[in-house]
């Protein structure tokens, strides 16, 4: 094992054996990316592997190209799709998938989830997009390389800028979701399972419970984010 | 205790201590059984015995016309249930039943469990099915025996492979579930759970939530099982 | 401290420190009383007082007339429910109160929990009721009391048997159960918050889920209670 | 580290220290103040730190002005709806504020959570009011300090009495509750999400659920609170 893709590794290794405590994983769903954008590699959870007994040398690299260029074991299936997100939105260091329930509920019923008060605020500007079904071509060909393609589509299509809603919905599928680094990947893919959950509970009392007005939207998602930020400890 | 039966008393003793740590289980409800088609008999779980004080000379083994072979414990109330699937699924090895709560819920509705994602396409080739109601004669006589029939009955009626669509919801009652060996079997009786619970919130945001299409349905399966299945390691 | 209602206090004090564990009880709410109903005597709860710090002393003993016998501390401020209940149901030998989340839900609904599967079938033969709204004489004189007369007149109202449906929802309150020695009422209330949790899953899947038919429940509860049992080992 | 203000800063964090362990904050969402109210200051938790990683010299003192007269870190940046609630709910020794789930669908839904049984009563004579959306103006100008105000002003347009209803959830964001000291404070927000919990269930059984009569109402509260109660020990 060489030292050159180390620091990834370490950082994915991390990021995937912090995933089942969040209590996002059912059995073995969901996995972790770390990328190295400069070098474009990636590193990725190996496919189907207990997250009990991950070590560090399953973990996989691949470069941009998608050819492994680390590793013994297979990547996860998933990982044309997360090789598709950061040659489309560069920028992005980490990437997590999971079946968390509440998510996959909005993602199966094809709703966006929408943005119905300030704990969404504090993570994603505005509601987090669904996507469209794939056709039988997309699923037929390259599928999980097409599933990025479908997550790009739906930001461009209605603009959503990817860093400040950095979260999709796959229809019929679950959540992924980006972020600067592991961590704070894993962080947001725990607070959107949170808000899909309190989503969930409000539409049962409210089915029409609004978005929250846009002042608002603006105020949390600023105070946590950017210049401005007055959240936390500098 | 002689070595004829150790194999799968062993296995069907492990199976079933593992059952509580899934959560699918309250209180007693719930036993796993292995079976060793060859020689024509199966290990079972003892009747209410609770999983703490469960050990290997507890484990009842019977032969396929039903006699007890060796255990010197009431085996499981629900032994005739079992015993009639093996006898009508050749070439399963194990039988899970528990009332894990959101299977539960679909069978006490009385409405198949619907493929409304790639979470239950990994596991089930399409909708969980569930039984008619059966009648007092059914109920008055061999009770499990005859809830062994009307499962069976389900799947002959709808053409329902159940090798690919392994698992049913007993009306009333709850989830039988089967598989080739016993951590097999329970582990598709813990995604059973997960995706009922992911479709009873999916059904709350969108009561027409439609069924995934085949092409998805298909793909996901396939990539789990089959020839050219490309999921997990070799 | 006297030898006199050692046994019971000690079987109440078991009984009440093994409800936290079912995951029954939220902050102080919930009481486990232990009678001996020959020497006509009960030993309680004491009210408001941590489960972590309750110690056998502090188990409050009362005949049935309601005078305390033995004991420092105030009894739970339900201890007139309890009794009345003992003095009316001649054979309970335990009484245990909860707020458990889904059986307050019914009683907070004013709806009787219906009887919508086995495992409900496994421990109540029929619907739990759930008491009339009690009148402001009632509220504001002998509360406590007052309540344990509601229970009985609703099952004397509907010739209910006491010992084949061995709890009740107290309108806007929560569940009180009964069973023939402490762990078994504990257990019964377990499985009453069980059987509310699926039917609350149930009823949002299909909100007119039939009850199951007479002969089904008849052979659950027959196999579990009575000459003809064959669930469990003799 | 001064011994001046000690005292609150100790029960402050030990007030803090138990918010994890309630269920009741996900992430690093909550926090609790405690005042001096006679030497007018109060000691809060810092802004966005890690419950874990919580200690004494953390935790910042504030005066009644805003003014910070110990610590070196950043309050959190909901310090000025605390403030207000000290200054216009003299009396009130502290304030907890959570993103509790089930409270936070209420608030989301623009709901007032109703009194729907005996649970409720025991805490909080009445429904928690939910207070009105904030204007652009107010969110744009001093945002956690206009919180505090649109709270107050609920309590008194519908003349509410912030003793006897010791919580508010503020619209599209989530509860504030407060108490005579930490302890009663971090409890009573525990027993809040516990009753919109319940709330949710029982709505979701009888949409139409009214709240209890107003004997109950009292007879419940009184047992707990003031010179007549009776529950727990003198």
């Amino acid at each position: 094992m060489s030292n050159t893709y180390r620091a990834i590794q370490e950082e994915c290794l991390f990021a995937n054996l912090s995933l089942p405590k969040t209590g996002l994983v059912d059995l073995t769903f969901g996995n972790v990316s770390v990328a190295d954008p400069l070098n474009r590699v990636f590193a990725i959870k190996p496919s189907g592997v207990d997250y009990s007994r991950l070590v560090l040398q399953d973990i996989v690299v691949l470069d941009f190209e998608g050819k492994v260029v680390e590793g013994k074991l297979r990547p996860s299936s998933d990982t044309p799709t997360h090789r598709y997100l950061y040659l489309h939105f560069p920028g992005v260091r980490s990437v997590v998938h999971t079946h968390s329930r509440s998510a996959v509920a909005f993602a199966q019923a094809g709703r966006d989830l929408p943005c119905l008060g300030t704990t969404h605020c504090d993570y994603f500007h505005g509601a987090v997009p669904v996507t469209r079904e794939m056709t039988a071509a997309e699923v037929g060909g390259a599928y999980e390389w097409e599933t990025g393609k479908v997550i790009v589509e739906r930001f461009q299509r209605d603009n959503i800028n990817p860093f400040k809603v950095s979260a999709v919905l796959v229809r019929n599928h679950g959540p992924f979701v980006w972020g600067e680094f592991g961590g704070a990947a894993v962080e947001r893919a725990l607070a959107l399972e949170i808000v899909a959950d309190m989503a969930l509970r409000t539409l049962s009392l409210n089915p029409d419970a609004p978005p929250v007005p846009a002042h608002l939207l603006d105020k949390h998602f600023s105070r946590k984010h950017g210049a401005n930020a007055y959240y936390g400890q500098r």
